[in-house]
C-alpha cells in the first residue's frame, strides 16, 4: 500500500508544467515555501527553507573565492548622484532603474543618493584612496550584500527590485593579470553549477551589444531552463582601465612612473536559486541537488505508534547527523501527507522505516530525482546514503545536460532559425559575421537576443545566418529570462 | 637586541589614550585598516580586516542562534510609509531618523518607503500572512541584514548611518514563552560577550524611559570601556501583544479561539567590533580576543636570510594551520617592522622564529595581551599555541573585570553621585524609587543616563539617592556611546 503512495503523484496543489510553467514556477515558490509577497511591490521575503539554500550557496561559494586569494569587505548602501555620474556609460546602463533617497529624516538632502545597483563606483573611490604603489596590488574584494533595481515586471528571485548577491572588485597591475582573473572567475562559476547546483552551463563570450555597462568585455555562463529558456547565472567583466581613468585611481609603478590599473568584477545573485528550481523542478515540485539542500535526506518512520520503531528511527537519525544534513518527521501527520511534503519540498532522499525493515536490519531509500527505491542494510547505512547523495547529484547533472542537449538546434539559414524559434523552445547555434546590424535584425526579426560567443566554438557553416557574409564565429541565441 | 625591541613601544603613530581617547580610537580603526571613509557621509567601508572580524562573529553567533532552534529570513530594505505607521510608539521613535526613496528610476512612487532601520514591521506583516494556527507556532526567525538611520553625529562602528546587525523576530503562544524566549536570548548574548569577545557585561532591564520604541520590557548587556563609558552591546525586547493586535496578527488555539500572539525581537551589531577595540586596545592599537582574531597568530622569522630559516618557518605555519588561523609573514620587512605592524593589528600571538631558536628546536611565543614571552619546544607547538590563546583570552577577560570593577562606584547620596560623575569616569550604582521624575532629575543634574536594573540586584542603600523616598531597586548609570 504504501510503495503504491510513493508511485503516485503525490503532490496535486502545483500545477502542471505543460500547463503553464510560469504557474507552476510561482506555485513551486510559494508552496515549497521559498519566499512570501512582500507588502513593497516588487520585492521578496526570502522565507526559512529558501533562505537556507541562499546559505549553503554562500557558504559553497566563498570557500572558493577564499581559495582563491579574495576578501570580503562592505562597501555602503548610499551612493552620492555625483559619483554614480564619474563613468559615463556605467550610469547610463544604470541611472534608469535606480531607487532615489531624498531625504535623510525631515531633511531634505543636498545631494541625492541612489540606492546600490552595483557597486562599482564604490569600490574605485575606496580604490582611489588605498592604492598608491605597485605593493598594494593586486586588491582582490568581494562583497555579499543586497542591491536594488528599479524592475517594472517582477518575478521571485528571477527578477525583483531587491535581491541578495555577490559582487567581486578586483584591481591588477597588467591587462593580462586583470584578464586572467576575469576567466579565472569565470571557470570558478562554471565549477560551482557543475559540482554543487548539478547544472551544466554554456560559457563564453558577450557581443558588444550584450556587454555590462562600462565594461571592455563580458564573459557569461547561460543554462537552459526546462521550459526551453535561457537563464544569464552569472557574468564575469574585464573593464582594461576606463574606470581607473574615470575615478583617477593612479599608483607608482616599480619603474617610478604614475600609471593606471586594470580593473574587473564578477557577480552571481539569489537569481541561481531561480536556476535550480527551473533546470531540475518536476510537477511534483521542487528538486534539490544536494549540495544545496537545507535536508538532504528525510526519515519517515512508518508505523510509528509500534514499538522500537521511533527509537530506531531516532538511532538511525543521529548516525546519519555524522554525514549528512538529516530530519527525523516524527510529527503525527500521515506517511502519506510525509511523503507529499518532502517530495514537494525537493528533500534529495526520503528513508523509509517501518516494522518489517527493522525486523529485517534495513531501511528503505527513495531518491526524488527519479523515485528509485533501494533497500540498504543499517550496517552499511552512512556509507549507503552518501553512495545515494551523490547518485542524484550525478542523476540530475546527466537529466539537465541530456535535455539541453536535445534542445541545442543549429540553424543554417533565416527561414531555419525562424521555424525553430517558432516551434522548438531551446537553444539555437549560427554561425554570425560579427556585426551588431545583424544581430540586432536577428533580434527583431526571429525574437531571440544573443546569449553568447562559447568558447568550445564549432563551425556549423562558413557564412553570417542573417547576411551571408563570411562567419567570424558561432552564437548561441535563445528567449532569456 | 630584539628582545630590546619586543618591549619597547613599536606603534608610535597612535595618539595615546590618556591624550585623546576619541582621536585614540579612530587612530585604530583607520591604522589597524578596520575602516575607511566613504563619500556618503556617515556611512563606512568596512575593510578586509574588520569585516573578517565580523564574520567571525557573525558565525559563532549564528551556530548559538541555530542552536536556539532558529532559522534565518530575509526581509525587504523598504518599508512603506504606511506600514511604518501601523505601531503608534514604534513610528515616533524611528520617523525622525529614516532616510526616505521617494523615486524609482524616473518616476516618483505614489506612496514613499523608508529604508528599513529595524524590520519589526515587516515581520509582523509577514506573520499575519503566515500564522494562523497554534500549530504555526512558535516562530523563531533571526535576519543578518544591513539597517539604515540618519544620525547627526557619526563614528565607524559606535553610531554611522548605515551598520550591519542580526535582528531576531519571534511570535509564541503565551506570554510566558515570549518572555522565556526575551530572557533566553539576552544570556545568550551574554555567554557569547564572555566567551568570544572576553568581554564583562552588566546585565539587567532597561527602565520604562530607555525602552525600545513600542517594547513592554527591553533588556540590555552594558560593557564599560576604557573610558569609562558605557555602551550598549546587545539588546533583547518583549512586546507583549502588542504589535500583533496593531498588525492584526491572530490564529486558532486548541480551543478553537482567534487570539493574539506574544513577540520579541533582539539585536547586536557591527558596534560589537567598536566595543572590541575600546575594552580591549591599548597606545599600541588593537588588541583582538583570539576567538574574533582573523589572524591568531602570526609568525616571524628572524634572520630569514640564513640557511633553513625559512623552510622552518613555513613547517611551523603548516603545522599550525591545524590548530589556529595562522599567518607566516615572510616578507622583506624588517621583523622590527612586522612586530609593529601585527602588534597595531592586535593579533594575539607572535611566534619568533630564528637560527638560534631552530638549533635549539624551540620558538618565542609573545602574547599580545601582556607582552609574555614564552619559549616553547616544537614538539609540543600545536598544544602551547592553543593553551597560549586560551590564556590571553583569559587575560583579555580577567583585564576587563577588574577594571570596570575598580571602575564601578556606589553613590549613597546625590552630592556623591555628582562628585562621582565630575571625577571618576565609569559606572555608578545607585538606589531609586522607580519614578521617571527622580530619573529624568539625574539625567539632567549629574549628566549620567541610567544604563539598566542589573539583574544582580544589590541594597546600596533603603532610600531614592535623589528623593529619599523609600528605593525599588538599585540602578547603574553612567555616560554612554
Amino acid at each position: 500500500m504504501l510503495s503504491f503512495m510513493a508511485k503516485e503523484k503525490l503532490v496535486k496543489s502545483i500545477t502542471s508544467m505543460d500547463e503553464d510553467f510560469a504557474k507552476w514556477y510561482t506555485d513551486v515558490c510559494i508552496k515549497a515555501e521559498l519566499v512570501d509577497y512582500a507588502s513593497v511591490k516588487g520585492c521578496m521575503i526570502i522565507r526559512p527553507y529558501g533562505y537556507a539554500i541562499w546559505e549553503n550557496i554562500q557558504r559553497q561559494m566563498d570557500d572558493r573565492f577564499k581559495a582563491t586569494g579574495h576578501e570580503n569587505v562592505y562597501m555602503p548602501l548610499f551612493i552620492p548622484e555625483s559619483l554614480l555620474q564619474k563613468e559615463k556609460d556605467h550610469v547610463e546602463g544604470f541611472a534608469p532603474e535606480v531607487a532615489w533617497v531624498t531625504h535623510g529624516g525631515e531633511e531634505k538632502l543636498e545631494e541625492r543618493m541612489c540606492v546600490r545597483p552595483t557597486s562599482e563606483t564604490l569600490f574605485c573611490d575606496h580604490y582611489k584612496n588605498i592604492v598608491h604603489s605597485y605593493r598594494d596590488l593586486p586588491k582582490l574584494y568581494n562583497q555579499w550584500c543586497n542591491v536594488v533595481r528599479w524592475e517594472k515586471t517582477t518575478r521571485p528571485f528571477l527578477r525583483s527590485r531587491e535581491f541578495l548577491w555577490q559582487e567581486g572588485h578586483t584591481l591588477h597591475a597588467t591587462p593580462e593579470e586583470a584578464q586572467a582573473e576575469t576567466i579565472q572567475m569565470l571557470n570558478v562559476y562554471e565549477e560551482f553549477a557543475k559540482n554543487v547546483l548539478a547544472m551544466p552551463v554554456v560559457k563564453g563570450v558577450k557581443t558588444a551589444k550584450e556587454r555590462f555597462a562600462g565594461a571592455e568585455e563580458t564573459y557569461t555562463i547561460e543554462a537552459l531552463m526546462h521550459d526551453g529558456k535561457a537563464l544569464q547565472s552569472g557574468t564575469s567583466h574585464y573593464f582594461g582601465d576606463g574606470f581607473a581613468k574615470a575615478f583617477g585611481i593612479e599608483y607608482t609603478d616599480k619603474e617610478n612612473k604614475l600609471v593606471n590599473p586594470f580593473q574587473t568584477s564578477w557577480g552571481t545573485t539569489t537569481r541561481l536559486i531561480g536556476a535550480i528550481i527551473m533546470t531540475h523542478g518536476d510537477d511534483s515540485g521542487l528538486v534539490l541537488p544536494p549540495a544545496v539542500a537545507p535536508i538532504q535526506a528525510v526519515i519517515v518512520p512508518i508505523a510509528s505508534h509500534k514499538e522500537g520503531v521511533l527509537e530506531k528511527a531516532n538511532s538511525i537519525y543521529k548516525r546519519l547527523q555524522a554525514v549528512c544534513r538529516v530530519k527525523l518527521d516524527d510529527s503525527d501527520q500521515t506517511p502519506g501527507w510525509k511523503f507529499a511534503e518532502y517530495e514537494m519540498k525537493g528533500v534529495p532522499l526520503r528513508i523509509e522505516l517501518g516494522p518489517r525493515d527493522i525486523e529485517n536490519n534495513v531501511c528503505v531509500v527513495v531518491r526524488r530525482d527519479n523515485g528509485e527505491k533501494t533497500t540498504v542494510s543499517l550496517d552499511e547505512l552512512e556509507t549507503k546514503i552518501q553512495e545515494l547523495l551523490s547518485a542524484v547529484h550525478n542523476g540530475l547533472y546527466n537529466k539537465a545536460l541530456e535535455r539541453r542537449e536535445a534542445m541545442t538546434y543549429d540553424a543554417h539559414s533565416l527561414e531555419e532559425m525562424k521555424e525553430i524559434a517558432d516551434n522548438k523552445p531551446g537553444f539555437i547555434r549560427a554561425m554570425w559575421c560579427g556585426c551588431r546590424e545583424c544581430e540586432d535584425k536577428l533580434k527583431e526579426e526571429v525574437g531571440v537576443t544573443s546569449r553568447c560567443i562559447p568558447f568550445e566554438q564549432e563551425e556549423i557553416d562558413g557564412k553570417c545566418v542573417y547576411c551571408g557574409k563570411p562567419a567570424k564565429s558561432m552564437l548561441y541565441w535563445g528567449k532569456a529570462y
